[in-house]
């Protein structure tokens, strides 16, 4: 015997890399390449430090009470958690609380099961089609829960409302979990099906649309049935979960309409003008809903291009994982960004049918 | 069979009221009555807001190598957390992973059954004496982890790094948690015995002596081994818990040590000076060495001051639970509101002595 013996065996998460090189281009997180609104500068400009003695509000209330206007809801069925991860992990222990096996995509955001593996969850992974598409009739089958990235990650295709709410309709006894992270590029939100389903729980984030990775701010929708139980775990786990700066930088993120669908449409407009670059050399792009796009070349192993793009300072990411081993996840950055990772994908394109004609 | 069949069942945490109205003494939290640092307010005013877009680093980096460096550590023996309460919950999940139970203390901090519950963790409360002082003989017995808060919350009591180590000594098959919330303010804290034992885990916290319980911060300290598995635990919760002005504002807090001791000895010295004026009315006070104080009267009950005190806009804590439900627990604040509080207490006892001369 020894305190060894009483660990918690997992296999954790392992986030993209943050690298400390400042001429990198950053394309492996999904990071947002714009700022956040000047409104945040000028709250945190104004912001009482002192008051940094005192505990945030436990449920970030005001905040809450302005997300709940802005998405048209009541109060009771909005959750803020410390980013996303934080929320869908209070959720899967809240929600999946059941013998009967989760469902999930097998192609997906791959902490989900990891916090099965956490929580001792039982799930099961439904396979995407060839074209890496959900097929909802699959999820018609016995399960205590749920769960879709929608858009999916890394795959990038969005199922439409229609889907949703027919996979909503056939599983009225468990929580679906509809993980929105990246709707704000393309796809379309389900938020609207709260009013007839309390079987439904949506998460979104500020880290990705809104530009603020930085300050972790995640959120669940749902019914006020849900969603009260749901801080019931929070407030099991940790009772200050969002500090009182994230409150109000939140909050000055929702009071700039404008600039927030500007930065979307920029992102939108980036990646259309990309994927098309792309395919015009030879690439295979997925119709991308999301701020990233997931790629492949026939010609090109994934891995070796991976390598070489890290060689350039252009990080994109890869996972050494059946089915999507030959594909990479490529963030759209800038424009710029965008035209550097063109050109250089040109040149290696280029280099690598000159070596081919020479093998001959 | 509905969804509801699937939810976690359990009995949250009720933090100390956080009330609005501000000409309220508020002394339920034990939050510290001066500011943080004006070297957080520099950081704050420095920050670029810009790097919000980016997520933070997932394990703190730069704040982890300056704790270590401040306690003569290793960085890999520091771990930290979205404040203590965060670092605690993932402590219990990952190190209390037992059939045996975990021992607390029955008078203790009241989140500790609470993540048991959370996580299904069998534990057993052993009594402290009628003086509520923490027997170390109690937990030479079969557990499969340990938990003790030193000092002591709610009794503010604290125990010497002797004892410690006599607990550690004979539960080396078990992870020993300290929690030093409050250690500051007067105990001996433990970090010396992490030479010795790697079944030790120390736990810390920003939000008291360092005046940041806005920003949640918290620490455990603890052998490389343990740290480890504590990181692939929350690497399983969540990638990115404290946000990146978090981590800026705990590391200007580092840098000013001189504020930090000045901030303490102020508390202690306005803590003492309670406490006689305290015991002057005829109070028992216990011997804190916390930034609270914990008091029973023997000719008012604690329920009924409680609500006085409320009446008067002076909020303090008071448990209605078996064996300190007479007693209330008042954290110190500035002289200036210590002064109204022990005004207020003669006005109230005088009133009180004469209504019972009247009744006799």
């Amino acid at each position: 015997m020894s305190w060894q013996n009483n660990l918690r065996s997992v296999s954790p998460y392992i986030a993209g890399e943050q690298p400390e090189l400042t001429d990198m281009i950053k394309l492996n997180t999904n990071e947002n390449p714009y700022p956040p609104t000047s409104v945040a500068k000028l709250f945190i400009e104004r912001f009482k430090t002192k008051t940094l003695r005192l505990y945030p509000s436990t449920d970030a209330k005001s905040l809450r009470k302005k997300l709940a206007e802005y998405h048209h809801l009541e109060v009771e069925q909005v959750f803020i958690g410390n980013g996303s991860d934080e929320v869908l992990s209070l959720s899967f222990l809240t929600f999946f609380n059941s013998q009967s096996p989760l469902l999930m995509p097998d192609i997906t955001y791959s902490f989900y099961p990891i916090y099965c593996e956490l929580y001792r969850i039982p799930f099961q992974k439904v396979p995407v089609d060839d074209d890496f598409k959900v097929s909802i009739k699959d999820y018609y089958i016995e399960n205590g829960g749920i769960v879709i990235a929608n858009p999916n990650a890394p795959t990038a295709l969005a199922l439409n409302l229609k889907d949703i709410e027919e996979i909503l309709k056939k599983n009225q006894n468990s929580i679906v979990l509809i993980d929105e992270a990246y709707i704000d590029f393309g796809g379309e939100t389900c938020l609207p099906l709260l009013k007839k389903y309390d079987n439904l729980v949506v998460v979104q984030t500020f880290s990705k649309s809104r530009s603020l990775a930085g300050i972790r701010l995640g959120v669940a929708y749902g019914s006020a049935e849900a969603i009260s139980h749901l801080y019931d775990v929070k407030n099991s786990f940790n009772s200050y979960p969002i500090d009182s700066l994230a409150q109000i930088i939140g909050e000055a993120s929702l009071m700039d309409e404008h600039y927030f669908q500007k930065n979307i449409q920029k992102i939108i407009k980036t990646r259309e003008v990309f994927k098309e670059s792309l395919v015009n050399l030879g690439f295979e792009v997925t119709d991308s809903k999301a701020n990233f796009v997931f790629v492949h070349h026939p010609k090109v192993r994934a891995e070796e291009l991976f390598k070489a793009l890290y060689e350039a300072k252009i990080i994109v990411r890869h996972w050494n994982q059946p089915r999507i081993d030959d594909w990479l996840r490529i963030t759209i950055g800038t424009n710029k960004e965008m035209n550097k990772v063109i050109e250089f994908l040109k040149g290696y394109l280029k280099k690598n049918e000159e070596i081919d004609e020479w093998k001959k």
